[in-house]
C-alpha cells in the first residue's frame, strides 16, 4: 500500500469515530463502517425517512466555537428533522470536511456527536474525512410506520397552532456568545440552548396521530410557520403574547428583544404543531410527561398568508431578526 | 418573512435541482424535496443500502473543472458504491457548498448531476445548499435482496480476482486536465475517463451469486486490493503484465507510466471481483452484455498481505503513484 502522510492522518481521524457496542442487535445494522456501503435493516411496515444538513463554521456557529458542540448540534439539527416527522432515527453518516487532523479537537468533535447519537440509539454507519475548510454535513436514517409520519401539509383551517419548550433562548445564546449582547446571570444557560440543542425526538414520535402537521423551527417562526401554512393550503395566525419565553430569557433582555429572538431565531430546534382543538390536551399530556411544556400560540384559518398580533394589535415581525447571524443556509424546497 | 437577499438568492438555487417526473410511481418516493424528511419505500425482502462520498474543490478535482463534470462526478462516486455491493440506487441526497450563487455554474452542475441521475432512475429526494467553499457530499440510498450484497469479505483463497474496463485512463486524464503529461491525440478521451467517470451498476447488479466479493477501485488497485484481501482474511496475487490497458492510454504514455496510472490512480470507478474460477466465465458473459471486458488479474491464496509480479518477476509497486493529486480522504473505516 503506498500511501501518502496525509492519508494516514486522516486514517487516524477514523478512529475517533469508531466505538465498540455501536453495533447491537437492535440497531438494525447489518453491516456498518468498513466496506463500500452500510446494509440496514428496515423493519416490515415502515418507511424509510431521510434528511441531510450542513453546518459550516462562520455560517452556522461562531468560528472557534467548541469541538463538543460542533459535534452535537450536527447531529443534533438532523435529529430534529426526524422528530418533525415523528420518526425514530436510526442511523447517521457523516461527512467531515477538516483544515487539519488536530486530535483533541477531533475527540471533542466526536465525543459530542457520538454522545447524542448513543442517546438517541443512533448509529454512525459510514462516512467519509476530507481536507479542507471546515464543514460538517449529515445525513439522519430512520423509519416511521406506513402512512404515521407527520407532515407539513395535514393541517387544516380550525387547527391550533402549538409549540414546545420556550422560543428565544438560542437565539439570545447566539448573541451571547458571540459579545453582541451584555452577560448576564442567565447567559452560561441561554449559551448551552444554542451550543447544545435538545432535538424532540420522542415528543415527535408521541404525536403520531394527534397532530395533523409539524415541522421544526430550524429557521425560526418567522421563516418556518408560512411553509407549513403554505404546505397545508391554509391561513395562519399567532398571537406573538402567547409566545413561550423563558425566565432566563425575560430576565436578560427587554421584551422586545426577547420576543424578535423568539419570533425569528433559527436555533432553538423545538417543534411546532398543528392539532385539532379536541386532542390538544391529549398533546400536551404526551409533552408533560417528557418533562416539556407545550404551548397554544395561534390557529389555522381558511385562507392563504401569516399574521400577527400582540395583545389584540396587528403585529409586524421584524425584518431584520432573521439572518442576524449572516447565515445563508436553506434547504432544497421548490 | 423575513429573509435576507443571500437566502432569497440561495432559494433560488433549489430551482435547478427540482425537476417535473423524478417523483413517479416506481421511484418509491412517498414524499420528497419539500418536508423535513423524505419518505421512501423499501420494498419487502430487500435491506437498505446507504453510502456517503464528498468531493472538495482542489482536492478530488482540479480547481475550475467543469461545473457539469463536478456534478457527474458527484454523484458517480457514489453510484460507484452501489454497484461495489451489488445494489439498486434509487436516492440521493445532495449537501452543497458553494461560494456564490452562479446561475450558469449551477446550471452545468446540476445538469450533471442529474442526467446521471435519470440515467440510472436515481431521485434526489433532499439536500440543502450553504455558502462556502466548493464542498459536495452527496449520500446515496439504494436497496439488495437480503443476503445478496457483495461484500468486500465473502472471499476465499482460490477465488480469481477480476477487474471490469480498463485501469488507469482516468489518471492520465487527470494528468493531462492538469497539464503535468502531454497532450496527445487520445486526451480528450482519456480527459473524459476522469472527468465523466462511469459507475457499473448493471454489471454490480447482475454479479450477485457469481462473485464472492466486490468492491469500487475509488483508491486505485495498490489502495484497494490491500481491503479486500484483509476484509476476506486471504492473501492476493496479481500479475501486473494482466492489468487492462486501453489502446488510448498505451499510445500516450510510456509502458512503465501506463503501468503505474493502472495500478495506483484512483478515479477509474471500475470494480474488482473476486469469483471461483468455475464461475468465471459466468461474469464474463454478463460483462459483455453490458459491452464491458473482464480481465482476470489474479488470485487470492490463503494467507495475509498482497503481492505483485511483473512478467513472473517479483515487483513493487511504485509508493510515489497514489497520492499524485495531493488528495487527502478516506473513508471511515476503522
Amino acid at each position: 500500500m503506498s500511501q501518502s502522510s496525509d492519508l494516514n492522518e486522516f486514517e487516524l481521524i477514523s478512529r475517533f469515530f469508531s466505538r465498540p457496542g455501536t453495533q447491537h442487535a437492535e440497531s438494525g445494522v447489518i453491516l456498518g463502517i468498513g466496506d463500500d456501503a452500510a446494509l440496514l435493516d428496515v423493519p416490515q411496515g415502515n418507511v424509510l425517512v431521510a434528511a441531510v444538513d450542513t453546518i459550516v463554521s462562520g455560517r452556522h456557529f461562531p468560528e472557534g466555537s467548541e469541538a463538543r458542540s460542533i459535534g452535537h448540534r450536527a447531529l443534533a439539527v438532523n435529529l430534529s428533522d426526524m422528530a418533525a416527522m415523528g420518526a425514530t432515527p436510526k442511523w447517521a453518516t457523516l461527512a467531515l470536511t477538516l483544515p487539519e487532523a488536530d486530535a483533541s479537537w477531533l475527540a471533542g468533535f466526536s465525543a459530542g456527536l457520538l454522545n447524542l447519537a448513543d442517546a438517541h440509539g443512533v448509529a454512525l454507519v459510514g462516512g467519509d474525512t476530507t481536507r479542507g475548510p471546515l464543514t460538517v454535513s449529515v445525513q439522519i436514517l430512520g423509519y416511521v410506520p406506513k402512512g404515521a409520519a407527520l407532515r407539513r401539509g395535514g393541517a387544516r383551517a380550525g387547527d391550533l397552532l402549538a409549540v414546545s419548550g420556550t422560543l428565544g433562548d438560542a437565539g439570545a445564546g447566539l448573541a451571547l456568545r458571540t459579545a453582541t449582547a451584555p452577560p448576564g446571570r442567565h447567559a452560561a444557560e441561554l449559551i448551552r440552548r444554542f451550543d447544545y440543542p435538545t432535538p424532540r425526538v420522542q415528543l415527535g414520535i408521541t404525536a403520531r396521530g394527534i397532530a395533523t402537521a409539524a415541522m421544526d423551527l430550524s429557521d425560526g417562526l418567522t421563516g418556518d410557520l408560512p411553509k407549513l401554512a403554505q404546505a397545508s393550503g391554509v391561513a395562519a395566525h399567532v398571537a406573538v403574547e402567547r409566545l413561550p419565553l423563558s425566565q432566563a430569557l425575560q430576565e436578560t433582555a427587554s421584551a422586545e428583544q426577547a420576543r424578535e429572538w423568539a419570533l425569528s431565531a433559527g436555533d432553538d430546534y423545538e417543534l411546532l404543531f398543528a392539532v385539532p382543538p379536541q386532542r390538544v390536551a391529549a398533546l400536551q399530556s404526551a409533552a408533560a410527561r417528557l418533562n416539556l411544556t407545550l404551548t397554544i400560540i395561534g390557529e389555522l384559518r381558511s385562507g392563504r398568508g401569516v399574521t400577527w398580533s400582540l395583545n389584540g394589535d396587528d403585529f409586524t415581525p421584524s425584518a431584520s431578526g432573521y439572518d442576524h447571524f449572516g447565515r445563508a443556509s436553506t434547504r432544497i424546497t421548490v
